[in-house]
């Protein structure tokens, strides 16, 4: 199957499994519509990385082209959507993948319909039932997979593990946003589990699990995962400040005004003399930073070499996932799709 | 076994469980120890009517003792522990069973450790996660219970329902806090899925899919625990505005405060002269509402007959319940355990 394929087949996996959701919901009341509008509005976008790598992860390890898997992990996108609605209250982020947030969509329900009180926090409340209720439909989705129970057994732990690791990665990055000085060093430790696992390393290892891999393959899967995840997360810091909105679905310079404190902004406060650092601290993480100050703290990132040292550092683990796959003991056909999918994740636009 | 025999059990399964977590995440960081220890205290407070309702559930089906059901039931109180986090970050609660509620716990913890930026969504977001961790953990309690696979498979439909009703149920519930008049009837409809469905009717549900019950049994399982689970909650309405802070771990007249438009609140203002509901408008879900303010409601609810027709209807709603047990279906010992639990849910002060 070719990837655009397996993009397809995930997605009708995924709708099919929320329109089975529907009739319950509107059988509990209508009034759930809106919650089931912004999901459909929410899942309409996405890459669909996750699933792509545990569909490559099952196949590198032998495993046929069957629904089931396609069904296990499309699920993963479930997962992705709870982490993305939750992070977004976190953050107060306005909009996500082009259209405004899930608490924002609430918010403005709330005000349109002109109801009493306060509409902040309706939405607020609203899209942390709706991540609640696509945490718990991700399990549900991976458990109605249709795999065999002995299969599905083996990938319980890897799903567990992956759950647990990035809520950790998600609260250390909201410990690093506390620190008055981020270091490359915690900030990369933020990437290895908020992304570098949870993104490429587990959703393989699901994969691989399911089919019934080695240890030896599952090894060889982290030593191409997990210096490819770095690279994706830190393309992701990178787009976060220089992206084009039209391709990233976020206002530029996005990351500046929530105050990111990512490794991009770390190896640019190394390198920073004085002014440019206190630049940075004084303006990284205002909500009212406008056009100019984003380009103010751009022009920063790039001259103080902090955007080369990042690029230079995503070449780096680009190349050390290249390596590894080319050693991988995995089919052919897998390794000519990962190879695709490395070159997506590291050089992508948005 | 005694239900105080099960809670015991249900407690060291549910303690034993975060305890093999523990290491998992203090390998990814010692900082995550405050997100166990939030944990901890959470799970240190609880009456496990949950657990309970499922581990009588499956007896009553037949089942018999062993430490499977005890695990599968304890993780029920992970997915509440979820649910009473996010509804403390929801409702802007200060404590839970008697301790300050997750998001004020971090937030204290940012502002004693002087970190620069904002407390209160450092809090919030550190709620929010917790809840996410939890709510992932049940799931995850649930199929390493050491049930035989196809007593799971029985089960999972069910736990899948139970998830989805409450979160629709905690909508709902947000819904009818817009309404400029909520009427008894949607206060109603909320108290079927917040509470009587999901405290009551799923647990004895799930209890009884596990050990494999006849349609007939889990039909007569739902004409106890609909009424009961009905009863429970509106007793818990009357604590939330009657009950000692001593017995319910919330500071008196918490609800009022809150806003929460309960049935009580729906039966008081069905039957207030213009004066009285104009009060209560005025003064329900004032943040600041002090003692006076609280004792003013309190007559009013009295006065109107509002308290006095919340207390018939949980009356009507207990014997209801008796009368359905009575003719159900289940093991003698379930029987007994039952009526003991219905007083405990319904004659509560705490």
């Amino acid at each position: 199957m070719s990837t655009r394929q397996i993009r397809k087949e995930v997605d009708e996996a995924l709708l099919g499994f929320v329109d089975r959701q529907r009739p319950l919901l509107l059988g509990v009341s209508d009034e759930l519509e809106p919650m089931l509008a912004a999901l459909d509005t929410l899942l309409a976008g996405g890459k669909r990385l996750r699933p792509a790598f545990c569909y490559w992860g099952w196949r590198g390890a032998g495993g046929d082209a069957r629904p089931g898997i396609v069904t296990a992990a499309a699920s993963l996108e479930l997962l992705q959507a709870s982490a993305l609605i939750h992070d977004d209250v976190m953050d107060s982020s306005d909009t996500r993948r082009g259209q405004p947030s899930v608490h924002r969509r609430f918010e403005a329900l709330h005000r349109e319909a002109r109801w009493p009180g306060a509409a902040a926090p309706f939405g607020e409340g609203a899209a942390i039932l709706l991540g609640d209720l696509c945490l718990a439909w991700s399990g549900e989705m991976y458990e109605a997979s249709d795999l065999a129970e002995e299969r599905l057994a083996r990938g319980r732990p890897v799903y567990d593990l992956m759950r647990t690791e990035v809520m950790c990665g998600q609260y250390l990055d909201m410990l690093e946003g506390t620190r008055a000085t981020g270091t490359v060093e915690t900030a990369l430790r933020v990437v290895q589990y908020k992304s570098a696992k949870y993104t490429i390393e587990r959703p393989l290892h699901l994969g691989a699990a399911l089919a019934g891999a080695s240890p030896e393959l599952t090894e060889a899967l982290s030593a191409y995962g997990l210096p490819l995840g770095a690279a994706f997360q830190l393309r992701d810091d990178v787009l976060g400040v220089f992206g084009d909105p039209a391709e990233t679905g976020k206002p530029a310079g996005d990351d500046l005004r929530e105050g990111k404190r990512t490794v991009l902004v770390a190896l640019t406060l190394e390198r920073a003399n004085e002014a440019q650092a206190e630049t940075v601290r004084r303006r990284l993480g205002d909500p009212d930073l406008d056009p100019a100050g984003v380009a103010e703290l751009r022009t920063i990132i790039e001259e103080t070499g902090g955007l080369a040292a990042c690029e230079a550092m995503i070449d780096r683990h680009a190349a050390e996932a290249d390596a590894a796959l080319a050693t991988a003991p995995i089919t052919a056909e897998a390794r000519d799709a990962l190879t695709a999918l490395t070159v997506a994740a590291t050089a992508r636009r948005g």
